[in-house]
């Protein structure tokens, strides 16, 4: 029995509810808002096993790992609430009134912080059914920064996402948040109605650069455009000098496969391409790597589109296969693909492209300078990653060109494994993100959901508790243009 | 005689040559970037005669009132200057390594800071022919933040944008910044054809609700959609509380005036609606208010359009005119309609709609609680003003719903002067602009032409300044979540 799609009145009445809601939370407290995201960390955590048993059922995804992405889950909730608390996340400003002010005429007593934006609109991933789903980072991100939210439900996992929202909402409850507050909206159909409708300020996705950006264009067409942060598609390349090769070659194979192949390359962090020297003996190294067996991947769309996406690039003629194999019937089979640099460049288009699943290019290079020319014609990515050593000049040509391509530049680590922190940054040009001034995991990503108000001339009692005299929050704040830590 | 329109080729060779510029200037040292705003403000002011006097005879605006703009664009680029020296724009992010962070698996080396987008497209404003257009705010927080610029000059001042144009290459040049950094195009193609063109990473527009929609389209349904930063219209409410209305009449009638008149009324933040209590005598003293004699308008479109919207909101049924007169052949006068704020709530599609030139619609409540009813029909603002007394009760309900609709909440005081400081929001929901989270006037509208980048296991020689060990900056940076002040 599956979940069955939300009809267009009960859509409408979700979003007015949340609307109302919204209006309600945006005036709660720090406290009010550290204690509901700590108790949905907690209901979360203490309803983990039937929720985790749930979730094998409708992806195919191993205990340890939902284990691990539940763990995830209920810290990145309790996280955002030690952002909440420490304060930053308001950019209070206090600028006195100064009738010298050097601009020709007096400045006004201005007064700015950041404010909720309204009900948010999260589409969830299929490819973690927990972490970036009903309870995931953007309903944490969006509820911390004062927000009503109304997720829409992956088809993946249904009946997970049901249940979710059940312990979620059980969990608001019982701190007194507003009825409402969050809800889940299940069908294709009531994303988009719910995408559209008026009372909706802000939407969250995470998942193909189709589905992704049929969605942005959506959001932007509105009679009122609203921001759309979606997470799409990336290639994720990595990229080996010379001396690495020579020095590491065995540990950057067993390094890469285990990147490649975990969760069975269904993370948008896979690292899809790899450079490496060409006469290294790097790729015999790869063509000999033991690769796990065949494993079912989250849904049959999933596995369809794997396929295809492999077959397009193997048939390319300048691409052969270097281990695995293509065509199995049966749950996909890890492979990885060869071609050179050259003709990565000559035609990156067509052989710079995502195979969601546990597929890489591996390109050979004659020269080191052919992996800044690559670099050079990147689209927007996640992350890049070089695996060099400290003294490889190439390095301070590659890491600049780098960081125009990819949200995150990572050295001698690989990009799956995404760390929730105050300095992570998850998101990336165009197509990676459809908003690459943001963030959707860490600290930051709660600037979302906000937007700036400044108040001139207002009477004490009427600012927000940020923006008061006293500083009642205790928190940073810039004053006259000079940071105060409290 | 005018300029010339630019030619498709020389469109694609000024924006080839910013990303060129870019590239180069995304590497300079925010001592360079200090520098460079420095030297453009300098020659601003040492050229400003000559500037002046062609904007007058290019827009009509009086001297003094020029005068004063160009003191503002100069301190503009100066105030950035010091935005980019006290460091605080970088972001700068540093969580170290932690084998026991507690998301379960051990947090990594990352460090984030944010770098500039790309070559951004400024189009440049009608109103504002020196602080919105070619040397502007735009531009100069485009360039602090390690951009070229490709402006788009308003087709009001044409001569003006060329002269303008080359005061401030030759000033980039004189201190040594890259050849390209710089440039402007002429004609509507030609910044549509910028806009379109994938080299360009971000624009900036101020102007018409038409006009900005249309080339936010164009940027939205680009294959790699670009963040526009859109300014586009606003009506920006005022509300006078029943005890305002009694103890300061005369003075609320004398500034409200002057708000609306000054500049011809061709301002943003211009108050287009006014709610005042029916029985106060208000309305009486606004009905013999002193206004000024007609004006010109910037130029021919806008006198036409502020005539249809005139024309159009008079016509209602509701609406009758309280002072000056709408009809008048030649240059526009002053005008004040008349309407009841019941009318305003059932047609506020119809009435709050922005006159752009010397006109504002007043309204009258019976009952305080209108105003609040008013204030929750309102699209997105720049602004909205409270004209109460600290003891107005309503003042507590009031506010915190204009801080949904505006950027910017005033009290006691006009909305129209736009101070630029460091707490400034200059910004509001669609249709005020096309991008609610940001500002485009003060310190934080650097923002928006940067994007965060981390790094993962970085060596210290590989980071950038901001983020390495020592803090060669000495810039206030997050270190394992807190915030350290150098």
């Amino acid at each position: 029995m599956t979940v069955p799609a939300t009809t267009p009145d009960d859509v409408a009445a979700i979003v007015r509810r949340a609307a109302e809601a919204s209006a309600l939370w945006r005036r709660s407290t720090i406290g009010d808002r550290v204690g509901a995201l700590g108790a949905v960390a907690d209901a979360l955590d203490a309803h983990a096993d039937e929720l985790i048993a749930e979730a094998q059922r409708e992806t195919h995804l191993p205990e340890p790992r939902l284990r691990g992405e539940v763990r995830r889950t209920s810290f990145q909730l309790r996280l955002f609430g030690e952002v909440l608390e420490e304060g930053t996340w308001l950019d209070a400003r206090i600028d006195h009134a100064d009738g010298d002010w050097p601009m020709g005429a007096p400045r006004p007593d201005l007064r700015r912080q950041l404010e909720p934006i309204g009900p948010v609109l999260v589409f969830a991933a299929s490819n973690f059914p927990f972490a970036f789903s009903v309870a995931g980072g953007d309903s944490a991100s969006a509820l911390a920064a004062g927000n009503a939210v109304v997720v829409k439900a992956h088809r993946g996992h249904p009946r997970l996402s049901a249940a979710t929202t059940t312990v979620v909402r059980d969990a608001l409850t019982s701190v007194g948040a507003p009825a409402g507050l969050f809800d889940t909206v299940y069908g294709t159909e009531a994303g988009v109605q719910a995408l559209k409708d008026p009372l909706i300020q802000a939407a969250a996705f995470t998942g193909s650069i189709a589905g992704g950006r049929a969605l942005f264009d959506i959001a932007a067409s509105r009679p009122q455009p609203i921001p759309f942060y979606g997470e799409l598609g990336s290639v994720n390349p990595a990229f080996v000098t010379r001396s690495a090769a020579s020095e590491r070659g065995q540990d950057i194979v067993e390094g890469f496969v285990a990147s490649v192949t975990g969760s069975a390359g269904q993370l948008c962090t896979k690292p899809g391409v790899l450079l490496v020297p060409a006469d290294s003996g790097l790729d015999a190294l790869l063509a000999s790597a033991s690769l796990p067996g065949p494993a079912p991947l989250l849904n049959d769309g999933i596995a369809d589109g794997f396929r295809e996406a492999v077959e397009a690039t193997a048939s390319h003629d300048a691409v052969e296969v270097l281990a695995g194999s293509t065509g199995a019937s049966g749950d996909p089979a890890p492979v990885l693909l060869r071609t050179t640099a050259a003709a990565l460049r000559a035609d990156h288009e067509s052989l710079i492209s995502e195979m969601f699943g546990p597929a890489a290019l591996v390109a050979t290079y004659e020269d080191e300078t052919e992996m800044v020319a690559v670099a050079e014609v990147l689209e927007g990515q996640l992350t890049a990653t070089v695996v060099g050593s400290e003294d490889d000049t190439i390095a301070t040509e590659l890491v600049p060109v780098l960081a125009t391509k990819a949200g995150r530049v990572l050295w001698n680590q690989w990009p799956t494994g995404v760390s929730v922190t105050w300095a992570q940054q998850h998101g990336g040009p165009y197509p990676a993100t459809t908003a690459v001034g943001t963030t959707s995991v860490g600290a930051a990503a709660i600037t979302r959901f906000l937007r700036p108000v400044s108040y001139q001339n207002m009477p004490d009692a009427l600012l927000p508790p940020a923006l008061r005299a006293a500083n009642p929050l205790g928190i940073p704040r810039r004053v006259d243009g000079a940071l105060t830590t409290s």
